[in-house]
């Protein structure tokens, strides 16, 4: 089915090229589309590399190599499958995973070790071999595309193609980051996986480079949700090609580490917001500020409580300030609370403090705000100086419709 | 707004009187509705009462007093109140709940820490003194009405009455227990909490039926879930009479023992799929049984992560056997899991089998399964020996439109 465009999409922005980046698209016709569903990305020797994937316990094979590759700390390429997630097939999907990396591998010149791999579409069904082989022989000879062109490519169930930008200035040189991504929640077959891809021409060794994006990925892409359904084949990964020139940064004493890591955090935010607002059947996005927890990690996890309340999203697409669904979100996280101490808000208009409900409480301007297409959701908690913030959207009948009314 | 019954509902059953409770129902008028909604079932001296309640952080003043409550052992009677949760209302609140209390031990002459007091409905509104004063006092004078008349004045949102009955054999004495409950989700701004109450003429010590209710618990109200929210008022109550005059069952060793517990989680069984019978939108009612994990209660989470799953739900209303979401569940649920040991079915038709779609896998009686009111899915680990059984219901337009669509 062609879903229309969300009504939270956002158009897709000037990027700049990045130096040691080359980017191509080809048609494996993983599906029966008319359209490139295979991306490779040539990356320039000394490429560091940084990862973050998925937590479940039931990983495709491309998330159980990526894990390994990334502790080498060198990248060379990535290839990008879209239409079939390769989830779910055993030694078949493993064996596709690594005739891809040696294909590259032998293409380029480099270690099999140095090739990403990341699948997304039909789970259940591995890879067709013939199809990558062909795939990655036509990218590797193909003329190179722009940012939109790929990130069009690695998309599946996306309404809108997602990209982001940031630059830092790093030891006197300006330096870029560019980021793609692809997800919308999980439609049958296809399971829409988060894949998110950062390149930037700064030098940043491998191990330094983990380390931000993994607390990059704490305040971002950890903190969106759609559903609270957690996809086998979620994947971020980091490239740096070094080719400003800029002193390696190292540590978070170097010049400039902060800079970069502000730029880096800045595109992972944008990023993670794209994803929410391509939510199956999204008409709001929702931040939900939780403050005043017993510590950051509680208030996450009272805030993603409240984002995956159905009660709560579904409030909120009906418009209703409904602030005791989110007393009673509040009250199942399982952190730290107490009933008496806690306030409520909406769009910055206290609805509940301290317990109770405010006497002079006017919905006006809370109904107003609830009209829009940006919902703020503000909690305190009252006990401590802990706080987050997450992203989600509302649940409507656009979700049901996507995920239960259509077949394949 | 008024619901068409559940597709899913149940005739309430023949139920006999039990010895030593009177029921009798008033109208408080907590709502403008013609009907009774103040439920009162007195107790005769010596009667032992056991509880569990709600986790959550923000549970309401009648669950605060309740957990104190049971502690002492004896009960005199219960008042449930129906209209107006009483939750999120601070001191106000509290004292409209030991109003309640003095009133009825006054009336009949007990201690008020013997009167139970439950209230469900509008949150963030105190209990009006005034009309559960004025519904206490049409109550304690009011004629005995059946069970079926106490089901329908403890309901809010439910689409139909609910009860539930079992006997056994103690100490050569047949024992009756008898169930109400109400409960089909969280309707705002009403808190359709669940509210049971299991009564019996058997004589059972206090701390036994505590021991008893709260294993009963863990594998019957424990294991069901609507829509993964938890309320602030959730209660389950046993109020043992003694009226049979068997010998008190005081542990585990006590003739009669097994059979009394066999009865009690029947009965908390049935109670707890009733609620999910009649869970907002619910077409299909959902058992998911999980074996082969390391431990029962792993087994739990593992269930509870795939009866919680927005696109396990959706994927059921919409008839389809989307074994990948169920591997996506299973991965994302925390659990120690191995997915090339996975196996996945549908109504006793297995799908995958050791992490692999089966190659000869008929879709044909799954769809005709799927096709039914009653949907049965199996997993295994493949790990270890820990089991367990869950229950849900599909997730539909009907659940978007009662929650999102429709405000008081």
């Amino acid at each position: 089915m062609e879903l229309d465009p969300s009504p939270l999409a956002l158009p897709f922005p000037e990027m700049p090229p990045i130096e040691g980046v080359t980017l191509r698209v080809a048609r494996a016709r993983y599906k029966d589309w008319g359209r490139a569903d295979l991306t490779y990305a040539e990356l320039a020797e000394g490429t560091a590399v940084a990862g973050v994937f998925t937590q479940s316990a039931c990983a495709s094979s491309e998330v159980e190599m990526g894990r390994e590759q990334v502790k080498r700390g060198g990248a060379r390429a990535l290839i990008v499958n879209a239409g079939n997630s390769n989830a779910f097939t055993g030694y078949r999907g493993r064996e596709a995973v690594e005739q891809i990396m040696a294909q590259v591998a032998e293409g380029i010149g480099c270690a099999p070790e140095e090739v990403f791999v990341s699948s997304t579409g039909v789970i259940g069904v591995p890879l067709p071999k013939d199809k990558a082989r062909a795939g990655v022989a036509e990218a590797l000879n193909a003329k190179p595309c722009t940012w939109e062109d790929a990130a069009r490519a690695i998309g599946t169930t996306d309404t809108f193609t997602k990209g982001a930008h940031a630059s830092a200035v790093v030891g006197g040189e300006r330096v870029e980051l560019c980021g793609i991504i692809k997800g919308s929640g999980m439609i049958a077959p296809d399971m829409a996986t988060m894949l998110g891809y950062i390149f930037t021409d700064a030098a940043v060794e491998p191990g330094f480079l983990q380390e931000m994006l993994s607390r990059a990925n704490g305040a971002t892409f950890s903190c969106i949700t759609v559903d609270g359904d957690t996809s086998t084949s979620d994947t971020v990964l980091s490239f740096a090609t070094g080719k400003t020139g800029n002193a390696a940064l190292g540590s978070w004493d170097d010049a400039g580490a902060d800079a970069f890591y502000a730029a880096l955090k800045d595109v992972c935010r944008q990023l993670a917001q794209l994803v929410v607002r391509d939510g199956e059947g999204a008409q709001k996005l929702i931040e939900i500020a939780v403050s005043g927890s017993v510590s950051d990690d509680s208030a996450r996890r009272v805030a993603l409580a409240i984002a995956n309340s159905p009660l709560v999203k579904t409030a909120i697409a009906g418009g209703d300030a409904n602030w005791g669904r989110v007393v009673m979100a509040v009250g199942k996280a399982g952190e730290p609370a107490d009933r008496d101490k806690l306030s409520i808000g909406f769009g910055g208009t206290w609805a509940a403090k301290d317990g109770q409900p405010l006497a002079d409480y006017d919905e006006t301007p809370v109904a107003k705000h609830l009209e829009g297409r940006e919902i703020r959701v503000d909690v305190d908690l009252g006990i401590g100086k802990g706080r987050a913030t997450v992203w989600t959207c509302d649940l409507t009948h656009g979700y049901i419709s996507i995920n239960a009314d259509y077949r394949s």
